[in-house]
């Protein structure tokens, strides 16, 4: 009898905020097969005797070619074992699961998908910033940094967005923040457009800047994975601080990200949580 | 000494998919201040001792206002209690988490925001269709149901933004189908637009319809909260499995809620999975 595959949502980083759901079917797993930047903590939760392999992409390597995670899921769940495909974030945001689920369905193999934080909720979390919020943002669109225009389509109408009161959150900007803003201004966005950068987010590593278009070119290198949050509610969120801030006469410190990392954020500048 | 305030997602509705993190934040709370459809499964995380209040809009009842809802929190926090204001979800989505974080900070209370799922990930994963897929859908666009222009900025462009391969997620559609159709067909979308609606997702009262706008309002009233998907990753979904029912020659099972409920989805039909 066939096994069965399930697509879990690891979440955003940090090992506490996998679900009790995505816990339970790694404590009975027999194979995992996880992407990158999967905390070891989390894949701690899958027993002893189960293999675990990375099939993410690696700095510098090859990756392994998507056609084999294809292969490896079908034949082991063949064998009779119970897999776990893991995934960053929710499986179902940038995570390949499409070609997954085709793949799955037509070798007959039984599937459920689990679902996870993704990423930029823990982004905005770590950043205190609601992506929505009454009268201000009814919506959010969610797009990855690779936005230049490999297919033949027309990008979405970034200016008009923003204009209609939609956050953008942009899912792997790249490591360049140069890049990101002149594509970002390609894209007809004003320089003084608010931008939130958070790195990282929910790990010890946690990095969150609070700037603008015109100054994102001066940001440092971010760590991956890294958020770009765009939009009114940033700017609600910095005025909200900086008037706090003129009151108490002192920045207003963000949460850390772990009970031992001690910083604080400045508006405009960059800060390692680390 | 003040208390903390925990602003805390409790997911899409399964009780399993509560993280980790607030189950342990839950664990230790004095205080529960809890939305409306939070399980009452998620709720007996909280000690025996702990108050726990329902603060949502109930149908046909006054709903708590908001401007209460800070009232309590900061008011419990000086008492030096711990206090969890649990959401559906995800808290920064929808939730009006802006205003709270806003009164929070105003009153010099900490505060720290946990991520939880949100709906439409539930929802994706119940109906099997992946949000974004590879050349296909590179964004994804999260609204609510209420954009019928409340306020005085345009809406989003609908129909450009699924002609440049983004997948568009209605939250809270309403419970009339018909007023959801003419409201999606007034903002330019074709009839033939392929839509997947959820309701309950996650849980064992989970229903899924995979249709179009233009059968959409024959769709029953769905249960809350649900969730209209609407875009090329619906269609290629539904082809995947037209083409494997074909070849199989019955309909393709989607996975139960819950391991004893039992169901078919057939495409282009509501089914309840009660």
């Amino acid at each position: 009898m066939n096994g069965k595959v399930y697509l879990v949502g690891a979440g955003p980083g940090d090992p506490e905020l996998l679900t009790l759901k995505a816990l339970r079917i790694l404590r009975w797993a027999d194979v995992v097969l996880h992407d990158d930047l999967v905390s070891p903590r989390i894949l701690s939760h899958a027993p002893k005797k189960a293999r675990i392999y990375n099939v993410g992409k690696r700095c510098g390597q090859k990756s392994t070619r998507q056609e084999a995670i294809h292969f490896l899921m079908i034949e082991l769940a063949r064998q009779g074992l119970e897999v776990v495909r893991l995934k960053g974030g929710d499986p179902l945001v940038f995570g390949r699961a499409g070609e997954e689920i085709q793949a799955l369905r037509e070798a007959g193999i039984e599937f459920e998908v689990v679902p996870g934080v993704t990423s930029v909720l823990a982004a905005a979390a770590a950043a205190e910033i609601s992506l929505t919020r009454r009268a201000t943002a009814s919506s959010l669109l969610i797009m990855t940094g690779h936005f230049s225009g490999a297919d033949d389509r027309p990008l979405p109408d970034l200016r008009s967005l923003l204009a209609s009161g939609t956050t953008i959150a942009l899912y792997m900007p790249g490591p360049d923040a140069r890049i990101t803003a002149s594509k970002l201004a390609a894209a007809g966005l004003a320089l003084q457009t608010p931008l939130a950068l958070v790195s990282r987010a929910s790990t010890p590593a946690q990095q969150i800047s609070l700037t603008t278009l015109k100054e994102l070119p001066q940001i440092a290198m971010q760590a991956k994975p890294s958020i770009l949050i765009i939009g009114d509610v940033v700017r609600l969120s910095q005025n909200d601080r900086f008037r706090l801030e003129t009151l108490y006469g002192q920045p207003l410190p963000l949460q850390p990200a772990t009970a031992t990392s001690q910083s604080q954020l400045n508006a405009h500048q960059a800060v390692n949580h680390e």
